[in-house]
């Protein structure tokens, strides 16, 4: 699943993918080659400055993996056509855009092995690139040429839904005592959401039922919510040089994810206390006394075992599909999805 | 054509329309006021921290001067229908999307008399407001009730040109030798572009001939660029006491505009060379020798006289219309934005 942590970025638009990828994205390697292609010309201005920006967006881009959910659900329940390309390169222009903002937000200087366009550039440019992505993704969908009103409004639907989560996490940013139902609803809405989307439109334009549409939407979800839970628990236990990644800057935000609210919720008087105090003053020391106490709580295992569990649930949503080596990808990538060392 | 900065911000959503706005947007004003309804109910949120922000952004709002396009345009043109007031709400939210944004890259701390949102709440909140407000926008648009494709398409091409445009003015910033060429260029992405886009949508969405639909988007056009001449002219000439937003933040910049332009192409040698040093060292004292020049040169005059220009060219392109009081309403709107005192 995860081939680009380890290739250098100049050669992102060739990387060869890796064993593991190549089992489990076989049937739609070439589709997503063309995806690439497509992602790759998009992005470009007739002005070099502005060019130069652009062209960074998608270097920035990583896995894939909502375009390889587009393509692989679409393969698994029917026929692809050019509308899952199309839309391959629509939702991965989305999640781009909302990487880009994101770094903003938590002042991210390094994503995978890159520096982030703030880095570079500064606020201004990211917020503009970030907008820039997001418009030409609208515009994209709104060209598929079946149905373009169907593709418009679950995606504009599920970019808003992001949105508002990510505006949700951002509010409730230093509050210490968020809950365990809280969290899971916000990344729904920032993580989950697009999955799903991604899943439903592949769905869809293979011409699928609604009950398998609804299947496929909610495989993604619970995907979205295994990667996610591994994802925050990558920012607590990697470390920079594995991950490309700026870690700790949940902590550094104040941002309660599984483990911790696990943690909070397992200790009271005294340790509890500490563990507050240490929240509420991160610095080096703190993160390390932090994640002792989470690894002797079992806040770590906890988080691990619910992303886990939220992967089982994606897979028993296949149910619906016919056997076939799609649908065992389908599988196999909701177990990737919840165990990431990268 | 503003009604807003003497009024109130509590009072936006009921403000009462002054006499010459009643008498310009007569036809249109019921068809006005229910996309003022709708875009105060679409800006909720049924999170209390999340809906604070929300609402904010939607008294940020000012003349309405977007969706008065689409109106007047559509009701010139023929019948105006539920397509023309969804439209409306689209082309006004995009538009507060992108003054959120403007805000953050400005570093703005007022806007229309009201904090901006980067001041009350910081960067990342302005950020993440303005993606809510565009994803919204989208999703709107797709759910118009006839032909949501060609809405989709027309709006997301004109937000991925606005966009770019932004990004080009933000990577010209410090840039003292922008070509008159370049500004007009930038400023027709920034502006024309969407204005250009809510007459066109007017026309196509009122069943117009292409060639009235051209014609309607070149008045647009037109009349977005008269109108951010003059916007920047206020800039230099305007005092936030009667604008209600920062004033002199182009200068604090470097941003050339066209007054700033034509004053430095006047000039050579010694008096070149002074106009470039309080350029590139902005603070209050080299904003009024700048002043001072620029006046002497007829710098103020030759940006005004281009903007008149500017709105002569859109009461030309109405030349396609039938006489009427609402072709009548549209040029006299053509020669209110070229000639702004707030």
């Amino acid at each position: 699943m995860d081939s680009s942590t380890t290739t250098s970025v100049n050669t992102a638009a060739t990387r060869p993918p890796s064993a593991v990828v190549a089992d489990l994205f076989g049937p739609i390697l070439p589709a997503l080659r063309r995806v690439e292609d497509r992602l790759q010309s998009e992005l470009t201005s007739s002005d070099p400055l502005v060019d130069e920006v652009v062209r960074h967006g998608y270097r920035l881009g990583g896995k894939r993996l909502r375009p390889a959910l587009v393509l692989l659900v679409g393969n698994a329940v029917g026929e692809l056509t050019s509308a899952h390309e199309l839309l391959g390169v629509v939702v991965e222009m989305i999640h781009t855009a909302t990487l880009v903002h994101d770094d903003v937000l938590d002042e991210a200087q390094l994503r995978r092995h890159v520096d982030t366009v703030n880095a570079r550039w500064g606020n201004e440019k990211s917020v503009l690139l970030g907008d820039f992505l997001f418009s030409q993704a609208f515009y994209l969908a709104a060209t598929v040429d079946r149905d373009a009103a169907t593709a418009c409004q679950l995606i504009g639907r599920t970019t808003n839904r992001v949105c508002h989560g990510e505006l949700r996490q951002t509010l409730a940013e230093g509050d210490l005592g968020l809950s365990q139902a809280d969290y899971f609803d916000i990344i729904d809405g920032k993580t989950a959401e697009l999955c799903a989307c991604c899943c439903r439109l592949g769905a869809v334009y293979a011409g699928a039922s609604s009950e398998v549409a609804d299947a496929m939407e909610s495989y993604g979800r619970n995907l979205g919510m295994a990667f996610q839970i591994a994802d925050d628990l990558l920012d607590l236990t990697g470390d920079e040089a594995t991950t490309g990644k700026t870690t700790g800057a949940d902590l550094a935000k104040q941002k309660m994810t599984l483990p911790l609210i696990y943690t909070r919720d397992s200790l009271v008087n005294g340790p509890r206390l500490a563990l507050e105090e240490w929240l509420k003053d991160p610095s080096s020391k703190s993160r390390a006394e932090v994640a002792k106490l989470v690894e002797a709580v079992g806040g770590f295992a906890f988080a691990q075992k619910t992303a886990i569990e939220y992967a089982n649930r994606a897979v028993a949503d296949l149910a619906v599909l016919e056997e076939s080596e799609l649908k065992h990808s389908l599988a196999t990538l909701a177990f990737f999805a919840s165990r990431r060392d990268a």
